[in-house]
């Protein structure tokens, strides 16, 4: 396993689902950042046989992190203040989710209007059902 | 800095511009190895401020390198065996070039048949020009 060291402060995303990683770098958008942003692919793991981290090097609110809990509510969040974990999130459901899911309503306005947010929110979070806010379509994969 | 560890076998591209390691992950279609593949963007870096970084557990031979030429002659690779660096690659710029450039020659024959391998020769090692090698058209960003 390629180790990957100490962060000072930032976070480190745990238990991705192997091969992963990629998409959920795409869907924080961490392509965007200046800062320093390890992925380690087919990581050895006790409890997943392999298993991917993404660790990041910087202030965490600068990252919104809800979406993962759409993404896998199996990820673990370890936030990192001063080279210590201070604090592990756990993932709940988003509420509403911005700009990730595409509506695949083709009468919906967003795919009339580009420039339009792509909104989607939890209408029902029992059956983990998310609807467009614009046209109620439910979104399925 | 994220600090990456130790590899037993395999290899590392080291000083790779900031901000490159993706289309290299994507080029040397990294993607597909089934080994630990490691990431590191914006790495510190004395000699370039920031870098990147690439380590890949796995045999070297698995892994076509010779592209890297192309892309960037100032990357290091590092062959490591038994977690000792066995050997520094130099980079040259690479003959043939395969599935990696596209030629825009709207009447070149690969532009018609898509199944067909697109292939550059170097032509001009000193003018670091490469051709088509069905349609001779230059090779151009």
């Amino acid at each position: 396993m390629l180790n990957v060291g100490k962060i000072e402060n930032g976070f480190v995303l745990d238990h991705i689902q192997a091969g992963k990683s990629m998409s959920i770098y795409r869907d924080l958008q961490l392509g965007q950042l200046d800062c320093c942003v390890a992925i380690i692919k087919n990581a050895k793991s006790n409890k997943m046989g392999k298993k991917d981290i993404i660790k990041v090097e910087c202030p965490v609110d600068i990252v919104n992190l809800d979406i993962l809990g759409f993404i896998d509510h199996n990820i673990t969040i370890n936030i990192i203040r001063n080279g210590e974990i201070t604090e592990k999130l756990t993932l709940r459901l988003p509420k509403e989710i911005r700009n990730v899911l595409k509506c695949k309503n083709p009468r919906c306005i967003t795919s009339i209007e580009q420039e339009l947010d792509q909104i989607f929110m939890l209408t029902d979070p029992e059956k983990e059902v998310y609807r467009c806010r614009y046209c109620e379509e439910k979104y399925t994969l």
